[in-house]
């Protein structure tokens, strides 16, 4: 089976191969310029800090669907140790071992490919178990700190979350958008929420996953319209699952990330967001969502924070 | 033996038990406002942002010294899967064990303890093999985003790198605050740079370990005294290893976590700071250091990045 | 709460604190002796090998129910690599992620301790997170090789499998044996069959979980009085699940490895071996049953072999 | 850079692709037939065990070389933890992250490729990152119970080790085998003793890794002609290191995985195998050396044991 023309027509219209020359491994996050982020800063006028990351913990939003991704397991490899000998200071130490992409996280350029090609056109073959990714791993972005712009979908639609395989279209950004007074801009990260984390917070984490509401594979379209430099949501899959077009899956991780080298973030919990932004009556933000720099990782675990 | 009575008598002074409640777990980080966070906005005013965090691999800064701290072993656990079919999209999938304090870390109050007690004296026992810190894990921070001040003493002495066992004095903290230009205030961040990461950089990690320039036993005085929220430097020890007294191991651990209720940083890379800083002759800057909420972590890894 | 009089009165029956001495570590695999052995190798007749070890793997019978004890996370670290320039020899290599009692596996004697104490009368603090187990690790055992035989309870009883809750009693173990056609003696490692791995082998890990048949707390009674070195069965629990006693949990757990100091075997798959050794009309067999060597460990996976 | 003429022809010499059919999976583990097993028990005379496997910990092996190759990192998940509330039986816990094939194992048939083929003529390819090995994974050995044969070359040669860079000859297994006073047959497993242990038993990993001695190049025809089923020792890399010939890496390792199908064995402590044989004056002995069976995995580790 190979991906159908639809998808290949709107792959064409969204494509950045080149546009940062071939050499680029960051894709759109080169539309964060300094003067993005002095405007995120302009934005900061409570000084409230909202934090989307999910705790991580072994009962993560992970049921064992995905080989390999799996919860933190987390453990101390120290307890109260007197490393000096007795009645010293005493240490306490920890490890863990967890998918990159299990809890909240951006996945990097390179977590998928099609036809045999990433973003830029480099070779899916340049993705090793030795070294993860050549190219556009997830310590290429360095720093992500920019305007956040949180469109509210659910909200927009007044409903406490979108129904599971309710698919975000970009009419749903537009409403979303207008609800949220002010226009999506070149470099802003776009926070959609669709309300679904509700269901993983009420302790449902197979319902979380299946079926979701996510994102329409008509949705790159209006990002790149817009010249966004990375969307996340509040969903495992990101885009509407099962998906629109029967047997396309993932045709919305392949246009993002491989077409146009756009980061997407998962499992980011906008509740509290959510309410904050309806409280201060404005759902723009200065956005910092740094992910921790695997080196050759093709996705990673970020701890974002909204200032408000 | 016992911590000796120079110890208690710097304990008592930069105590900060009950000084938030006696349910308090995030002590210092308490004195990050709203109002220091929209002066740490206000500090931006290029737009240029600096990653503080080392690459998470393999080869980073862990040499086997401390039981169960390890380097990052990333794998890949899906390589261009076709997850869905041949033909369909192809996904990859990272997997990570690390320690949590291997890298670019903060610790969390209950890294250390002394005298079987925890910072508001909580009881030492109360960190398990089973969930980790009952109180005061690094998940309790839920955000670290505030007015990041870079104490550059390295350069304030004219040299790249402080001697390996050069305590970090009061007085070294003085001239490079004047060097900075700015006064350090309730609820900054404040980077010390020793330039010893630079031998981290060069190759070294065994040299970079040990002897290693850090803080004196008599900095904890002078961070209670300006009631500064946390502190972070650029070695793997953050106070000065050998330590000052001899047979007084990680007594500034003790002061700062478990007395003062002050998270410390450690392995931060400030050499890039260093340079941005000195190029634009100011050294406050927004700093965004969210570590990753691992539920009852002693430690984690964070991303941090200084917006100037 | 405390252990009922009843529990204590059998720990007393059964305790073998000091019987090997004060600093014994291994408990009853001191009566493997060479005659043991040498006996166990006579059993060998036809030469046929059968593997009682459950493969490795991600969907193993973990279910999540106990925190820590994760199925394998098997990883290739390297792929097919040309470590040393292209078109030499390539390698693949693995690595993995698991809790070590979470397949087929030994507990060691201190996997359980009551009343603060572990085997021997040792202190149950001497298990501690920088080192394990400072006596009993797994790894004192060295090796196991001993006759085996198999107590078919099932079959014995006429059934596929004994039914979840069902507690395997002293005349269960007496009715198996004479099926067995041959008397358990001194340093004979017994492996009760209730067939409940079948549960799982037809795909529910859960159902194999709990309900559980497995061994009665009347049971060590009955292994000490024939001197067994170690009893291994086909749960996830050894003993019944829940427990005959209300409140009482673990109890068989406690008196094997605490007070006899007898290891337990748990996830063994002796449906194979069934077969076989109906087929062959003999259930004495040589078992090599070595637990992989974790210095301190509490317990240990196992590849246990039965040859007949 | 190809592999040299020479290679391929000794490849052609030993070469077993077919011989056990299209489909086979496990190579010279076919040559294991009741009747060696059988022998191998008539072996057991003292019942004296001797284990072979080195302890598993975090200061063993491995020196960090090999990249993902780790050393265990033990872990305690639960320590005394009173799962069913105070009072209860308290349970310990583990977790291990460690490299397959990092301490004492056995290399899977597919842990090696040559020109793209693993044993029997699969395609290299069939290893993947998502499932391990597709074909002759670790899990199809089942079960490896044999006749084992030492093979004391250093003592042989009337030396406590052979030089780092000592070639074992088809002439030193020949005087080796003189020594034990028995003939190599079909289906026995080979136990080489270099004597190279010792030095990682004194203390020195780096001394122990390299120079190492090991198998020459010349050897698999030995191995192939008395057709035996496995062979191990007591080096970290097999075959002698450098290689005999510059530049032909791994060859021993290509000609017995990929060409024989002959699992390989490596980190085995012969040293006290070494002393028992020469006690009682006899060399072979009933082996039992089951791998753990991770299912895909191209190693794994295991606690071999030797009864005399």
């Amino acid at each position: 089976m190979s991906l159908p023309e639809e998808f290949h027509e709107i792959a064409e219209r969204v494509n950045n191969w080149g546009r940062w020359g071939a050499d680029d491994e960051i894709g759109t996050l080169n539309l964060v310029t300094g003067e993005v982020v002095r405007e995120a800063a302009r934005c900061v006028r409570s000084g409230r800090r909202v934090p989307l990351a999910l705790p991580l913990k072994q009962d993560g939003v992970q049921t064992g669907v995905t080989p390999g991704r799996v919860n933190p397991l987390h453990v101390m490899v120290q307890l109260n140790q007197e490393l000096f000998g007795p009645g010293t200071v005493a240490c306490s130490d920890d490890a863990v071992t967890m998918g990159l992409q299990a809890g909240t996280h951006w996945d990097a350029l390179p977590h998928v490919s099609h036809s045999g090609r990433l973003y830029n056109g480099r070779p899916a073959a340049g993705v090793t178990a030795h070294g993860g990714a050549a190219f556009s791993g997830i310590d290429k972005a360095r720093h992500l700190v920019s305007r956040g712009v949180l469109l509210d979908v659910a909200r927009a639609r007044g409903v406490d979350r979108l129904e599971g395989g309710h698919a975000v279209t970009p009419e749903d950004l537009d409403a979303a958008e207008e609800l949220a007074g002010t226009r999506v801009r070149a470099g802003d990260v776009v926070l959609v929420r669709t309300g679904q984390m509700r269901v993983y917070l009420a302790g449902d984490a197979h319902g979380y996953a299946y079926p979701s509401p996510g994102l329409s594979v008509r949705t790159p379209e209006w990002f790149h319209a817009r010249d966004v430099a990375a969307v996340a949501n509040d969903t495992l899959t990101f885009e509407v699952f099962p998906p629109e077009i029967e047997g396309l899956w993932l045709a919305v991780h392949a246009l993002d990330l491989v077409e146009m080298g756009m980061p997407q973030g998962q499992n980011w919990n906008l509740e509290e967001l959510s309410t904050a932004c309806g409280q201060e009556g404005r759902y723009a933000f200065l956005l910092s969502a740094t992910p921790e720099p695997f080196v050759g990782a093709t996705g990673a675990p970020v701890a974002p924070v909204a200032v408000l």
